[in-house]
């Protein structure tokens, strides 16, 4: 039960330990976005929310709770699209996901909602940070939610924090097998070790945190927002 | 170097146990499209390819070679967006991707391209008969591509053939930490899986299969079809 001020890399450090093991140089370390917005407080209750006359609009039309809708305007940059309940928004931070990335679950008291970090890359870099002096380990930092996506059906995790890693491999350059240039360059491999993450993370299961051991990342220090591609490239958006 | 008629779940038994180790009962093992269809002989020689009227009026606008272009629409269904040199459809078993999926990479022979599977899931539940008739052994089958994705850059690994388990777990009606009704209620576990074998499969490397150990998969018997939104219940198609 994660509160704010809570060190997340010093709990990290710590159950490593707890668990007869210490974390080490390359760990890829993947963490639920939940209980770092959670440390650096980014918990609202809404009942001191007053929504905006466009908050009640879009509530109105959407019929979802007004002060839920306020907040989640708060984090948007931009509306993308309003079908049904469905508010799909790109956030202050330029993901596009359902309601900026406001969420209900997995908090305390039923008037409180949960907003993505102010800057996840820096909320992984703090991470990195505070293991680094604990324990003198260089390992990478993932902060990752669940995503929907267009087209497939289901979440899947998604970084949007990244520290001590480039996001995104590039193959730009190298050969297939037949020593022809390859069409595809750029894997987003932070996105697919989020996403490996999950499957032991288990969203209902209360384990917010993965180490990946053994995985030869890109290196870098590259940001997720490597990872947000850029509307003049977008063709959905 | 996989040709037609390469029985691919005889040779990953075969090639697991080179490396002094058998497949296991709730294995995932995950083969990449390339090698299925190769298998498959889902290979075309573009110079025994005639365009039509309409694919040579694609072919222009988009500034590609109409043949290929020809290979790509035979394999679509529905035309999704079309941008400068993009073409991104929905092939014939419901995916939304570039070029129906149609790849020049990883193939022999300058003029050869690959097409996808004609039934990824059938594709499947072959490689997962062959395996449990070689060595008894219960796994799970999952034919994976990597696709592109609206919003975010870089290329990740999902699954397009499904056979022995469901590609979502279903947390409806589970509760979160606070004992209220989890708001994300499918993980696409298909697609993370083969997000995460990508890690180890490296797009250039030439490694096709990548067994996932451990991991306790939801079961059942879906398709991957399962993860094919419906137009209906799509905002970006």
């Amino acid at each position: 039960m994660i509160k704010k001020g809570d060190d997340i890399g010093r709990l990290i450090v710590e159950c490593v330990k707890d668990q007869g093991d210490d974390v080490r140089d390359s760990d890829v370390i993947v963490v639920a976005q939940k209980i770092v917005s959670k440390s650096e407080g980014r918990v609202v209750d809404l009942k001191d929310v007053v929504p905006s006359f466009f908050a009640r609009e879009v509530a109105r039309r959407t019929r979802r709770n007004a002060r839920h809708v306020e907040v989640i305007l708060r984090e948007t940059s931009r509306i993308v699209r309003m079908q049904k309940s469905h508010i799909i928004t790109q956030t202050r931070h330029g993901f596009i996901c359902a309601n900026a990335g406001v969420d209900r679950s997995n908090v305390s008291g039923r008037s409180h909602v949960v907003l993505l970090p102010e800057d996840p890359d820096e909320s992984a870099t703090a991470i990195r940070t505070s293991i680094f002096q604990l324990s003198k380990r260089d390992v990478a930092v993932i902060v990752s939610d669940t995503f929907g996506r267009p087209w497939r059906l289901g979440y899947v995790n998604v970084a949007i924090g990244v520290a001590g890693m480039n996001p995104l491999k590039d193959y730009r350059g190298t050969k297939d097998l037949f020593d022809r240039t390859l069409t595809v360059t750029m894997i987003a491999v932070a996105d697919e070790l989020a996403s490996a993450a999950e499957l032991v993370m288990n969203k209902a299961d209360g384990t917010p945190v993965a180490i990946i051991r053994g995985y030869s990342h890109p290196g870098g220090n590259g940001s997720a927002k490597d990872l947000i591609r850029p509307q003049e490239l977008d063709m959905f958006s």
